[in-house]
């Protein structure tokens, strides 16, 4: 609808930096897969030891990488010296999480001066091709002035 | 407001034998900490490999421990020969993760033949005592007939 | 992504029987203006005695006409002999509902056997041109076996 | 969990100034039955004019008062010169809204300086006596600083 503009000409730097910061993306094999202005990807490879117990990965590993993508692409349109933290989300689960890699596409449908509500479609990939939508999530993102350290 | 009970008398067993084949919990350090009828508590000790940018548990990891919280405690009132699986949640993240431990209790709101709506709180507990409501997750989980092995 | 066909060849006239049936739209002036498998727009023009406290439609109805639209969107894909309910919706609210009219605009996202995923943006009109998204929803509708009357 | 104090004194009348504001209210019938700090309900008798295709309240009518309810419950908890919004809210329909009265309670989970986290659930009363709980919403509120008229 709209054509989204980054004020902080840092923002993807900024967003790699601390997306490896999140060491839970690191346990999980998380992956950053896709900077722009109001859109992020983040993308995860099927591993038996993130299921629940019929072998699917569990929907909080699918929230994990949803709710981090939605929290930077919320990020990214916020000026400077901005840090971002999840208010809310909800999440539709579609289908069980079975594919070979998973990738959590987050869109800004909002952006706000305090809150930007995105949303994250989580896609499973399998076979290399067949692509089926496993999950969507609504969510509100809010800004703060950074901490400083 | 109402008094549950549950119709499968191996629910408890069960549960147990669920939980032990998620093997995210094993990953992310989840344990089973209560188990009655509409009523399930999951907790997980802090690691700072579970961790957010900013040092907090990572939202998607108290949603993980919530949503399991919620499944089992509606399977808890199910019928023999049930499997559950989570239709959707949506989870307000009120505090910061921040804490030594943590604590999510889903307890059954409307237990239904096809539907059960569940609410989860999280709790964060630092130094022994100090507890602290860090997330609330209101969701919905569907009973589906056990899938045959 | 997906084509949507529907499987009951009467369901457009089953909409407009049972929208007819909805006395709450006689009463806030909700129309069904849209009828499509998988698509559905209800409409509704600004009046006063519709407002909140600042002059803005409240955001119950908007909410209305959302659900509504969500729940026929469903059930346009559904069988003939169907019932439909809303499980649950969330809706984020993006701008005060200010404008001349309002379209709330339903696409089935996931159809199921018993479950429908549904997302609904509803838009608001000023001066016959200008368009903003007011408020988005997600949500879960149910089939049913129709009730014999 | 926490006893709410309001810090605004004139708290119940400017809610009572604000309701009498609300247009939707004299059109569907809404009353304003409780104020407390962090508590408001909000009922509304069974009317033929506020139902859908099967002769239940609208959830788009339950919900109306569920959020006004939210909001001035979180209002109540907020300084001098606020105004409220609704930022989103989920609600989960758990029975048809059947009955002669409903009434919409909401309590604050969590107040804040910007968000407010309230839930409401809404209970349908029949004959005089029985209680059902019909829906249950869990929504975030925003404060703004009071708009200057």
């Amino acid at each position: 609808m709209t054509i989204n503009r980054a004020s902080n000409p840092a923002f993807a730097d900024e967003i790699r930096a601390s997306f490896a910061k999140q060491l839970i993306m690191d346990l999980i094999g998380g992956e950053l897969t896709l900077i722009e202005p109001g859109v992020i990807e983040i993308s995860l490879n099927y591993r038996a030891d993130l299921t629940q117990q019929n072998g699917f990965v569990h929907a909080g590993i699918v929230t994990t990488i949803a709710d981090s993508a939605c929290g930077y692409a919320a990020y990214s349109l916020m000026p400077p010296e901005s840090d971002v933290l999840a208010v809310e989300f909800k999440v539709n689960l579609l289908r069980p999480a079975r594919g070979d890699r998973f990738v959590a596409r987050a869109e800004v449908i909002k952006p706000g001066k305090t809150l930007t509500v995105v949303r994250a479609d989580v896609v499973a990939i399998a076979g290399g091709e067949d692509r089926q939508l496993v999950a969507t999530m609504l969510g509100t993102m809010m800004r703060l002035p950074r901490r400083s350290e």
